[in-house]
């Protein structure tokens, strides 16, 4: 990336300037639900105790340049790692091997499993299984002569979120970039990224390519819906998609982009929220005996006598440990199991997610992709391969390549050092991964996966909008993620499988503060953000 | 109105029905901009010091029904109300004679009298006039067995608001008692008034009809705009419309309603948003040895080589004394007024709507109406002058009839004595009348006008989701308004005008609680509303 790009950006503005950008933002973000509601440190509970406050979402003031060829990689890339992990939550041999270390060692993998088992065992009622995807990224840049390649952060299977917000971070950043003519913005100064023309260095897009991942969500949704096909139910309930959420969540306004696109276009097709407590008390599967196939059935809590049954259950909850605290939500996650709803992810989608997975995949003796997508071109498993950041096994022995770079403090210093689980969070990053090894007993280390630390471009900088209005600014890491669904009918036990719907469309920059190791949106850490892609002249 | 209607509505609902309608309109009101930013009140200043938050608008949780007869006698008369308005600011020799008992007792109604008399000296450089009018109307039942009427409660001929907001509160109701189908509502349980269908005792319209103000409203700037046509600057600047706002304005995603449909249908208008406090560092008017016809230049604060020529100021602002409290506020006033820009309002639109105005329209010798409205036919007008409500002067001496009744305790009990000026606020109700004029001189009667109470429906009930998420319910008093424009041409001395465009569109029904006398959204006293249209079976 050159270095003449971000000497420049974003430009300097002064201080009349910055206040008019932000106020705009403000007042944008609220009028058009790019929103957040605030969390107590923003608003105390005593100040806000019918929590009907909101807040923008946190954004960056500026889309973030970013390469057009890497963009163009990773949509390219998508269709291919939808299929990829369609056909890995389709092998459950395979996956039960991957499974087997881990069971051993992580409580929240190893109940998942069980359940998946348990149901297998009664015999799975539902072939379809639904994905909505999201292959997250970074720019490694190794030295500041290297063009950026992209490598692959993380692979989500379940609740990948943040579509519906990023739509409008994108159409804030466009609004912005064009506003009141596409070559006069009056909320940015002039610079060469917000021109369509080619300046001296560099071609770029001029402002945030259209975003289409509410459509691309919500179509997932519509199309699973549709292929539910005939009702279960004797005599027949009306249908509905449910969408499955945290009590008390905050990002709320993110789904209901999905639900209020659904209801826009195709307004036949009810959606309802539920919160994970309420899933036991609003679903009910009626006796095998009474009826085997195993409905799904939904009493909205508004209307006893409004009852559905549901065509799919889309998970925005029930993906991270923390969230499985009672006895309840495990036996909440194993009733929708053996349910004839779609789910959006089944249990073994879920698990294909799974940090470890991903570091199997990057293995090259065996390939697995060559297994997973046989009919695919060696070239695009070149590309689909490039992406992957170098990742080792900690479950090996003391001899493995990832236990001694782990343990060696120089080597470490490359190097992330991650727990398997879902979530994020609790990363040991760098020096700190000996001595947090040292602390733990070897028989731990196969919770853990070892990571190349990816090296972003060192001058990127933005200026954020946070949920408490404090602007801040400086050096900024940027991870990409591009959405992707997959529909797909399969047997568990056959490896056969056969995909109805497999697209990609749609994507999420997530920009945080250099200094800050961790971060996730949510947590106020890192801001939504947009891009505008860029060409670097030959 | 059939007492069997007002007995079962809004309907009986269970505290889960209710707690679930209420988090409903909680979340779809900020996803979809139907926000304040909260009052003091609400989140104290500390604990929002950048300003970020915003809550829910005061919205009612069902429509009101209101009888569809008079809901259409209002949309019939607006565009002849609009007229009558234009006339009567066209006519200023009449207008002076109203004024002029006026500028004695009100120093607001005496300097704004005051500007106009300063800016014809110098003389007016825009013949085109703008207004965009709001007329509020109560339903009239003087006992149980009468039909409702119409009666007028104010024109408003400045800052009518709440048209943007007024949209969303009838989609938001709409959609609740629509989805997901539109004869079975999940947030309402079943009512004859939501079904569009024929019940025994009435037919209802089953859900609120479109609700076209922001369109209309929005189209009178566009057509003004391009009505102002050649620039007066040369070079010529790119030219835009200025929406003049309260510095620290609540109600602003009502004013971005309109701004955002301008950029959707006619983006090459930039319309830019200036407080009150800036109207004098941000425009300006060349010199008139420079340039005799005073274009109103635009500086744009984050861009001080960005300016405009402005084609209409918009007035969200500058409508009550209370704006006026520095010198300054009076000087930008004359500023605008002596600029080419066309007002919405001029100054003489804008005094015609006092309510002394409106008191002088209801005298019927002379009819004022017919002078004002040649070609109207005799029944408009009769059913013009059938929606004012009972009127009196206080200005003609201790013995007029107006001075008699409120001094009265038995008369007074039915009426209400208004202050002329503008703004809302302050009126002096029923048996407190008499005590009050004895504790004023009877030199300041002339500042009141007395006006016979309107007995709205007694039986009428809501429930209402206030700001801070309080859910409110019991007797309520509505108030519809209906909005109207009219651009016109005209000369100040001339009585001669061309009406350009005159048009209808779109409503606006307010709530509150019964036993508040006074009351404004904005203050949180009354909710905003929309309406199911109803016809009683014959």
């Amino acid at each position: 990336m050159g270095i003449s790009l971000w000497d420049s950006y974003p430009p300097k503005v002064s201080d009349d300037q910055l206040q008019y950008l932000a106020q705009t933002v403000k007042d944008w973000t609220i009028f058009n639900g790019l929103t957040v509601r605030p969390n107590p440190s923003i608003v105390s509970e005593e100040s806000n105790p019918n929590h009907v406050l909101a807040t923008n979402a946190p954004v960056t003031l500026y889309p973030s340049p970013f390469p057009k060829q890497c963009f163009e990689q990773a949509e390219d890339l998508q269709k291919v790692y939808n299929e990829l992990y369609a056909a890995i939550a389709t092998d459950e041999e395979w996956l039960g091997e991957v499974m087997k270390e881990l069971v051993e060692v992580d409580d929240f993998l190893a109940n998942l499993w069980k359940i998946h088992l348990q149901v297998k065992e009664e015999g799975y009622v539902q072939d379809l299984s639904l994905g909505m995807f999201r292959s997250d990224y970074m720019l490694h840049v190794p030295d500041d002569s290297s063009s950026p390649s992209l490598k692959q952060v993380e692979f989500n299977t379940i609740s990948s979120s943040f579509g519906g917000l990023a739509v409008r971070v994108a159409d804030l950043h466009r609004e912005l970039a064009t506003y009141p003519d596409p070559t006069h913005s009056i909320s940015y100064p002039p610079h060469p990224l917000f021109n369509t023309a080619t300046s001296a260095s560099i071609t770029s897009g001029g402002y945030p390519p259209t975003n289409e991942a509410v459509d691309t969500l919500a179509s997932a949704l519509i199309t699973a819906h549709q292929s539910y096909r005939d009702s279960r139910t004797s005599p027949p309930l009306p249908q509905c998609i449910l969408f499955l959420v945290q009590d008390n969540e905050r990002n709320l306004f993110d789904q209901m982009a999905l639900s209020q696109h659904i209801r826009t276009t195709n307004r036949e097709i009810p959606t309802f929220r539920i919160p994970t407590s309420k899933i036991l008390s609003q679903t009910s599967i009626p006796a095998s005996s009474e009826n085997p196939s195993r409905p799904l059935i939904y009493t909205h809590p508004a209307n006893p006598n409004a009852r559905y049954e549901v065509t799919v259950v889309y998970f925005r909850a029930l993906y991270a440990p923390t969230e499985y605290d009672t006895p309840a939500a495990w036996t909440a996650r194993h009733h929708l199991e053996r349910s004839a709803a779609i789910k959006c992810p089944s249990i073994l989608l879920h698990l294909s997610g799974s940090k470890k997975v991903q570091q199997v995949l990057t293995s090259t003796d065996p390939s697995h992709l060559e297994r997973f997508l046989p009919k695919t071109s060696k070239e695009t498993l070149d590309s689909l391969r490039a992406s992957f950041a170098p990742q080792y096994s900690m479950s090996e022995g003391p001899d493995s390549e990832g236990v001694r770079i782990a343990l060696d403090p120089d080597l470490a210093q490359k190097h992330v050092l991650k727990p398997q689980r879902e979530g994020g969070g609790n990363n040991i990053y760098r020096s700190n991964i000996p001595t947090f090894l040292k602390g733990i007993s070897e028989k731990e280390y196969k919770q853990y996966i070892l990571m190349e630390l990816i090296q972003p471009p060192s001058k990127a900088r933005n200026v954020a909008l946070r949920s408490d209005g404090q602007i801040v600014s400086g050096d900024v890491i940027s991870e990409l993620g591009i959405f992707g669904t997959c529909l797909w009918r399969s047997k568990v036990g056959s490896q056969e499988k056969n995909i109805l719907q497999n697209r990609m469309g749609g994507y999420l920059l997530r920009t945080k503060a250099r200094d800050s190791d961790e971060g996730g949106v949510a947590a106020g850490f890192s801001s939504l953000d947009s891009l505008i892609l860029y060409e670097e002249a030959v």
